[in-house]
């Protein structure tokens, strides 16, 4: 049960609120988020939700069996847009498209890729300063420094910027020279990050565990919301399977479910859906054709000699195609 | 390695290639399809393919490294067109879209899809008459009276049939009333199965196992390749995964995959790749977008009483919307 | 529902208890085994079930909500015996140890192993003569020449012979040589097979599908049951995963999961369970301690020049050294 | 490859040895742990190791192929003993039995627990303080109060304890009231936290991830290792499959791989295993029969009645039964 309060709610209506629910057994989280307050009551009985919803203070009430609750559309019916300032905003029927490399390299890279977002009329940049390695012995990013220098360039480009951040400890620092703060696969439940990214004010793109359900992805976002931050993005990036053959399986049924079950907007990675570089096209142009809101694409000038693994990384004549042709999508799907 | 042979080459030639080839320490099997005879020789000596590809009756000569070999597209280049007759053609470019139930109840039901087509423009439908069913229980399909009863008025109607054959003594009696042999995902390494229809000279479609990979998709193709089939389907009808959102993962992954490892068409089935009917237009969409060559749809008037599961099953007037879709995708696709 | 019948039930008095189940809006299989007959409805009323079980000519009638009737354990308590003869019998609480090739190669190769099993007090062995493989140019065994000659040796030496069956085609012809009919996990879906094997009077012993759930494994085999066979062993031998460090991932949770919902005999595969030969013995030994009621081995003297794949297989002396511990697990598991 | 050095090597050795690595194309990662110093050197170029070998202050060198490197066996061939104070000692041929709820509730339920495991033997007791919880508004466990009154009564009871840490942040107020920090699943992959607990030098047991493989595991340990920290043990808690009979797919395979391929002990985790209480302790005697070091165990007083999900839970009596039963198991595996 999700109880919007007003702004101006007393402190007095409030306290006879939660007296109220508390008498139906329901226990009570309190949300307030940058835009508005919430209780979210959860509990079993069944019970005529408009005893509560009369009470003075509340601005409306919904019931949600969901186990996620801010997040899902049962609650929230119109889309959530994501407004990243000047201009750049994404939201249902736009699709945004993000792309850079695996890991920032340097400020050589950095200048050519953005200069190749301009080319294409691309705004948003990824790449990777802190990488989650499987190997302690592997490259693990240029750290904040390569950050700062990135966001430099950047921001005199009129680029906007999506990094993956690892840890608590991380935020505080990054948080002057990111736009979007990313959530990796491996961190997908890692409910400490979460619960600190729901305190930031920017927004957090979650991908989806490595082999996380469709509903650990919303209650991960749940975490998020729940603690403060409503700007939040779901990132469909391939699951593991027992196929070999890609290394792995992008869910392309996530796309219209997540859709349907949550406001929140839904971003595609297809080069790490499956992890091909020849295949990322086909598999961008159907994520967008079932309708997600965004991609984010693997790019670089010569992904041959990326210091990440390259393997699923565009050069960017194959990428400026792709971006020409999820446009040409993004016509029939909104004719 | 295949050695393609020439129509006319001599016993006495083929004698001294077999000789040839045994001497390199390959095992051989002869292919002798519709079409054209081959040699497929597998081992693991590398030697100069020329010395016998310059051999007296060898037509054309290819080294296949992959464990599938006439399949594969490494050794045939173009596109493999499926022709059922009377103008109705499958072949890349194109989108061959088939209808039908889940299972053929009765004549009235059969002339009310068969109508559904045809103001849709659709030439194939589907359908069972043989049902696998995970009960012993539960009701097995029409069976062979069902069959001819659907082919009289398909016929009639310039309507061809694709339906499920279960069992290698069905073949013979269905033959006659069957344009496309479709076999089941539970059947997808029935190898004698596979063996039978090798021997058959109309089309057959495979579909991937429940927890198939696309390697074992493509080596049940090479069973009926190599008993003389050369006309074969294959179908992505998503995997058995973790997820329990959906009924089984719809791996888009395989589609441009398939495309590129095989000379094969490669039809979609998203009412079972997702199973869930709300969803089962994104991810048709999605398919085409990815480069399939067919989609395969469950229809029915009213998919809350088929005989069989209608959880996944369009009515007429969402499958009639996604036609007209479908067809959208295909004109970006192809331009 | 389950109904089991007197055996002396009148048609009149069988007449009116179908009538009667009929007045329930249940549909009812009448299924006669080797040892008794039934009555199997199914249906979703609520019903006073004394209200069928008083009518004469019923023996015993019990509710069974599990998707399989049968097979399971809320009808049939006691658990069910295997016997083949001579003294050779499968039952809880015993631990039926069968071993042998992957394929069966030649007069030598069985005698060789028939003296192994002999030398270490087993009484089954194993073994392939026809082969499901998936690439069709392997080796496809020796067929029904080669189930003879094995037979004939397994004869005289007291052994009873465990081997595949893939085809409908083939039961008629391997009945006279074979005492356990086994379904490979490619076929474990395989329903005409499944129903013919339920026509026969000889064990069967069911695999489960590669990627086959619990449930349907049990399905399968009331597949087997209701058309006639009571005889009827379960077999865990590996799923399907994402792990790759090992061939398939034995599902120990399997054993006592299968002991508690079914009556059936439960046998571990190791071999195929685990994959690599080092690692069969503790997979081994912990399906026995897991409640196993039997253990099928793979066992060649020289397992590096098997027909088949011998990546799984033990040698003489180690497989000689597992059924040992074997048999020592066993002692205190019934201590 | 792995370089030992000598404890007492010179600055000037050293430098010539990262000199003479260099040369080789090697990079190389210093790591110093609690009881020696390592070179770790990753590369791909073949040559003679002895050239470095012989080198002044190498007291042992070894190739090791694996991605993992210091937690390889193929580097350090005795099994690693895990010594916890006052005669606790982690130990291969011993069984670490481990015990506890799922959270800690209250000083009367630690005491109660404590009794039960003084009765029945046992020292290591588990409980969670902090729970990492898929829904924001579930329990999330008394945190560092619940753990120091914990602490309180298990250290007057000899009583050592074992509890998840979730964060980077909790190390250092959790350090000393904790005898061995667990990583959860969830953290299989969180790489910050692996590298801080390699600072620390008490013991850390890591869970597999959900659907982590073998190989990540011991790359996660191989993180912990190469910060520092030797005193690592490795746990099998079930893996995530489409098998939705048991909640997790216990994987018995992993036990001899792991003991296998690395020097570490191995701990079963029964309970999360299968996750259902009847069938723990089949599960559990199957791990210790396949070999594992230690086994840990969910037990409360009143398993209805706990805090946390308590579907999996042994009571007293339960588990009481099952440690008699896992004694019986070592006494023939060590036989």
């Amino acid at each position: 049960m999700i109880i919007q309060l007003e702004s101006k709610i007393t402190e007095q209506a409030k306290a006879k609120l939660l007296e109220k629910i508390k008498e139906t057994g329901y226990k009570t989280s309190e949300v307030r988020t940058q835009f508005r307050s919430y209780l979210v009551a959860t509990g079993s009985k069944e019970f005529d939700i408009r005893s509560i919803g009369n009470l003075p203070g509340v601005a409306d009430i919904h019931r949600v069996s969901d186990p996620y609750k801010l997040v899902s559309r049962k609650w929230k019916v119109e889309d959530t847009v994501i407004d990243l300032g000047d201009g750049v905003v994404i939201r249902r029927g736009d699709l945004a498209m993000m792309a850079g490399p695996c890991s920032i390299e340097s400020e050589e890279q950095v200048l050519k890729t953005i200069n190749h977002l301009k080319d294409n009329g691309l705004s948003i940049m990824r790449g990777g300063v802190y990488k989650p390695r499987s190997s302690p012995y592997s490259f693990r990013g240029l750290g904040i420094d390569g950050l700062k220098m990135w966001h430099d360039l950047a921001q005199e480009n009129g680029i906007k910027i999506i990094t993956e951040v690892m840890h608590t400890e991380q935020i505080e620092e990054m948080y002057p020279y990111v736009d979007i703060f990313q959530v990796g696969a491996r961190n997908a439940q890692n409910f400490n990050l979460l619960d600190a990214l729901g305190q930031v004010d920017k927004p957090v793109m979650l991908k989806r565990g490595m082999s996380g359900t469709i509903e650990e992805l919303l209650q991960a976002a749940e975490y998020v919301f729940s603690n403060g931050n409503e700007k939040i993005l779901l990132c469909e990036r391939g699951i593991r399977t027992y196929e070999t053959a890609s290394r792995n399986t992008f869910d392309i049924n996530a796309i219209p479910i997540l859709k349907d079950k949550s406001h929140l907007p839904v971003i595609a990675d297809p080069s790490h859906g499956i992890g091909i570089r020849s295949y990322v096209e086909p598999v961008a142009l159907a994520a967008v054709m079932a309708g997600a809101d965004g991609v984010i694409v693997e790019v670089h000038e010569t992904p041959e000699r990326a210091a990440s693994d390259g393997q699923q990384t565009l050069d960017f004549e194959e990428a400026g195609r792709l971006y020409g042709k999820m446009r040409g999508v993004m016509k029939i799907r909104n004719s």
